[in-house]
């Protein structure tokens, strides 16, 4: 058995789904994996829950489920620093799960140096640090010899990287396309049973489906960041997130949609990675769909990606959950990876 | 850089595909995963290719690319044993290719448990010995401290074990429906498009896709084997072949065929793993799918897997290469998988 200390940054939906799922795990990781998971230390953006000598910090959290409002705990300390946390317990590994800032990665970008430098691993579900520093991020984990999982960033639920990096190692992926963004697939799905898009952009938000300020869904940003990050991982290359042609679904010509629905095809945005030679391109664009597509029948907020390999022919993968959970799964998935390869 | 000793069992189809796929990523290996691989010993069912103390193996399978016909080199010795091989270079991994005999498993199993006691690795394409006797296999690994992989086993390039074992780690899989068997699928493809069963049969045998004994695909033994050794290496259970309900694609009845096309429905077989507690029900079942199946588009020699979960929702995985070269890459994936973990 191994004891793996947690410390946990952000404590929003994803950071509170990744506590609820560690919690109910508990048992299933000690015997399945014979990791005993503890989370010494938890980060919101008030302040932090210490409790790095408690016997079972788990047992600690159990008192404050389901909505874990640490700040009524006694072990609520508002000044607690990052650093303090980070050499108070043997390292493990820092789940980073504060929103996504794409413009500079922070404040999760210092924090992961930080945390690296200092012998923890990293997981995280936060596009932003990877967006503009995974190449820096990747040295420095080396060096340290840790090591960063991305899958809370890079679908989730969905295994993307996985996929990619595991069950395709030794192939040459030459060719990759997904639908990776739940909110402009429901979209695209609705228009194409005949709404107009500001129509089903407004069911999107009732439905809790899409954010109030959905931007960076729907002008493709977020299929863009995480078709950078999955060709960044699988090529070792460096781009950055202007490298990568974008297109939205905000404005959709009418005859493209009608011609696509006469003609019995589906349209999709897809992220797209073309490999040629040693050069990669990465472009978000909208895409008119065949039903021998693979991802043809991805609908709703479900998303999927298929993969082209030398060896192996195209691989596909759909599915899994779009919501915190799915995403705090996800994060646990990857711990999981972490200790079962080193 | 890690000097990686190879042993092939099995010169046939799968065999030579393997040798082909480990010339063809030599450099690609020792690039990206920092593998050396050597081959120093090929054993086909009339003797051994032997070269241990070659430089470079490698170099001189070159000569004898693409059809490696050993019995013309001068490393050929038909009376080599395998005992004599195991201990004469450093231990790496034994990739098990011999024809598949789900009876007793031999020879394989006898070269397996051999192999593993002397500190080899395993990567196998064949049902066989795993069907027998998964349980003691993965029992004798863990006293050896070796691993054992069987992508090659449960799928092939279709990556059904690397998804539930890795890409799903943590979660709880209660439900797995998979189409497993390419000849299967695409004789019910051909049926659903109007031919009668041994039409399609025949056609299946024209183009090379059904063997000429092909009970243990229509009869859906191929099929229950794989759902075995999912559910095996999933749930660590120690269940039989003659633990899995099965029927087979021979004898459909008319009006069931004549129905789901009516309805635009789709016939497939599934092998479907069920679990309910701590019960695992394994079974091999025509089953009528509607086009909100995650297999439903799954067809002609095309495979895929659906696994759902507590955490992660259902994740579903199609594709893959169905032939010795797709085989031979599952193998070289599992192996680099191997050094990976250790």
């Amino acid at each position: 058995m191994k004891n793996i200390n947690i410390i946990l940054v952000g404590a929003g939906n994803v950071g509170k789904a990744f506590l609820r799922v560690v919690h109910e795990k508990k048992d299933f990781c000690l015997k399945h994996y014979r990791l005993n998971l503890k989370v010494p230390f938890i980060f919101s953006s008030k302040g932090a829950f210490c409790c790095p000598l408690c016997e079972d910090s788990q047992e600690i959290l159990r008192k404050l489920y389901p909505e874990f409002t640490f700040e009524e705990s006694k072990y609520w300390k508002p000044g607690f620093s990052y650093t303090q946390a980070l050499s108070s317990v043997d390292p493990g590994v820092l789940a980073e799960c504060t929103p996504s800032n794409i413009k500079d990665g922070e404040p999760a970008l210092t924090i992961i140096r930080e945390a690296m430098e200092t012998g923890w691993n990293i997981v995280t579900a936060n596009k932003g640090p990877l967006v503009v520093d995974f190449a820096g991020l990747i040295k420095k984990a080396r060096k340290n010899k840790v090591t960063l999982k991305i899958s809370g960033a890079t679908g989730a639920a969905l295994p993307t990287l996985d996929v990619a990096l595991y069950s395709l190692a030794g192939t040459e992926i030459y060719r990759a396309e997904g639908i990776l963004n739940g909110t402009t697939n429901y979209i695209l799905t609705r228009m194409m049973e005949g709404l107009i898009y500001s129509e089903a952009l407004r069911e999107a938000q009732e439905k809790g489906i899409a954010e109030p300020d959905t931007s960076l869904d729907v002008e493709g940003w977020d299929t863009a960041s995480k078709i950078l990050l999955i060709a960044n991982a699988v090529y070792g290359t460096g781009l950055r997130l202007q490298d990568v042609k974008r297109e939205g679904i905000t404005s959709i010509p009418q005859e493209i949609k009608n011609e696509s629905q006469k003609k019995g095809k589906n349209l999709k945005l897809l992220g797209k990675i073309l490999k040629n030679g040693h050069k990669v391109r990465l472009e978000v664009a909208l895409s008119i769909l065949d039903s021998s597509h693979p991802l043809y029948m991805v609908n709703g907020t479900e998303k999927g990606m298929t993969f082209y390999t030398d060896n192996m022919d195209s691989v596909t993968v759909t599915g899994g959950k779009s919501d915190p959970r799915g995403a705090a799964a996800a994060l646990l998935k990857d711990i999981i990876n972490i200790y079962r390869e080193k």
